[in-house]
């Protein structure tokens, strides 16, 4: 299998680790070879339609920032470019998210589509605040889309709602979609202040300088906007999304709801109507309380009652092997063993 | 799809109120007509080539006690001779578990496959004593064996590990996977002794009169060796599990444990070598640490991190859907759609 990468950062990066790892086994256990035949990033690209030598690709990174280092002839394409006109089965979209345009990721991925190439979005944008169109433009051109690591990471939890369920409905479900805002609030529980806890997350890299995507809950929406399209079957994007961050909850609150053996989350709720991102008391003896940065969604179904599934929910070398995971479903549906 | 129902307790009855209010989405939405043809119990048969009329079923057992009611004219074969003699596709075997011979329910399975007949178990026995051989039955005769309500009642443990983590290593794993013993503990945490804990899960009817099966973690073991076989392709039976159960524990113990912030459970661990059963203390920040009746299993793999998934681990409804998924996996697997 073909795959060109966009973008290659720390997940990129992990992914191509995973390759080189797990080359042989790969073949072995589920008849895949992959073969990264063009890589992009902001500083230039790598192409080579035979594949590119990972470890070569790594250094190239490590040593000068950019892939495009990887040959001194190489000419410097741009990533609509390469994706266009690089023949492959499979574009890996890994660049950085936007939500307020979606862009480039967006463009990325449509120019895939239009090429007839399947795609693996890491990148919560483009799903954001395009789900409903960028799913039909998969269908009408024949090809697969698939975003396992834009949720949970390495945790499987959009594959657990899709697959471990058949045969039963889905009502709803809620979670905890964000790992640095639970880091903050599991902080503040342990009596720390707002702004305290932040720094602490700041310091520990939990957090960006500017903070607003988890703060606010654009990150958790995002994740929401993802699973109620696809786990309920919605046409929704991030404005269907009712919002509210952490910074308004107050330390006081805080306290309280521990003397009551509770814990403020922001939970991310959908009920198949309604979309909602807001700082909520839970019981702590609830499944869905879990702290520090792991995520948590419970889901209730019809007949199999409710079930809740915890992990963290980022990691370069989890969310690689989300990527991993979605390349062996696309070889699976797509090409016959 | 023609099903022969041997045992027709508390998940047969679920099953086929489940297939009764599901029919027509069941066919819209995967494509399967599940006929049950044939239904057996302790004090009779019913046989309908066409198809039992699932609600005279259900009310023969109700007011007569067994299915033999639900025909005057019936005539009684023993389940072995229904199962060789009627025509079906696949055998739902819920006999009661029994985890020192194994039977009925072991020469039902052998039974079924051996005339070639796809099984679904929700009785635990056979597979706790006789999983490898069951197996390579299966295998031999070229039948689908499947047993997701075993493990979990409704909650998809065994799904998770089989197909959510494709492409990656699950290097071991740990859980709570009885819901008798975990309410015992949680009700001690509270302060009660183990004597008026076991009472009071009595009294709920969450344990039997004799309650040795949960108590001394036979039940959590024959899950353990379920697991241990299928997600880790062990080959191992209930006499390789280290067994301890819970009518050690004493309330001091289980003090100190709150004390420390911990909590003592009873966790079934698998490390890909040993199995072992036993009164361990654990962190009640832990995502594992689940109370009352619920079941809790952690995954450990090689590049996805640690995944816990929480549920009840029992109930007919529950159950049932457990059953449904293993019918639907079977369709799609064997029968082209």
């Amino acid at each position: 299998m073909r795959i060109i990468m966009v973008g290659f950062g720390v997940v990129g990066q992990s992914f191509a680790k995973l390759i080189l790892s797990r080359s042989a086994d790969l073949y072995s256990q589920y008849g895949i070879k992959p073969r990264i035949v063009a890589c992009v990033d902001n500083g230039g690209s790598a192409v080579a339609p035979a594949g590119l030598d990972l470890q070569k690709l790594l250094e190239a990174k490590k040593s000068k920032k950019t892939v495009g280092a990887y040959e001194k002839s190489a000419s410097k394409f741009d990533p609509v470019q390469v994706i266009e006109n690089v023949d492959a089965e499979v574009v890996l979209e890994c660049s950085p998210t936007d939500l307020s345009t979606g862009e480039p990721g967006t463009s990325h991925i449509i120019s895939a589509m239009r090429t007839g190439k399947h795609v693996i979005s890491v990148n919560k944008g483009p799903l954001a605040l395009a789900f409903p169109s960028l799913i039909e433009l998969a269908n009408y051109n024949g090809v697969m889309f698939r975003f396992s690591g834009t949720v949970g990471g390495g945790t499987p939890i959009l594959e657990f709602a899709k697959r471990c369920l058949k045969g039963d409905r889905i009502i709803s479900f809620q979670g905890i979609l964000n790992g640095t805002t639970n880091y903050i609030l599991t902080k503040m529980a342990e009596g720390l202040t707002y702004e305290k806890a932040l720094d602490d997350a700041k310091a520990k890299g939990y957090a960006e300088a500017n903070p607003s995507l988890d703060i606010d809950g654009f990150d958790a929406a995002a994740k929401l906007v993802i699973m109620a399209n696809w786990v309920m079957g919605m046409k929704v994007t991030m404005k269907n999304v009712k919002r509210t961050g952490i910074s308004g909850v107050r330390s006081v609150e805080v306290k309280k709801a521990v003397q009551k053996g509770n814990a403020i989350k922001l939970i991310a709720s959908c009920d198949g109507k309604t979309l909602e991102v807001s700082p909520t008391e839970v019981a702590r003896t609830d499944p869905i309380c879990v702290n520090g940065t792991l995520n948590a969604v419970t889901f209730s179904s019809e007949h199999s009652g409710q079930q809740t599934i915890i992990g963290r929910g980022a990691g370069g070398m989890e969310t690689a092997s989300a990527v991993l995971r979605d390349l062996i479903e696309i070889r699976d549906t797509v090409f016959e063993r």
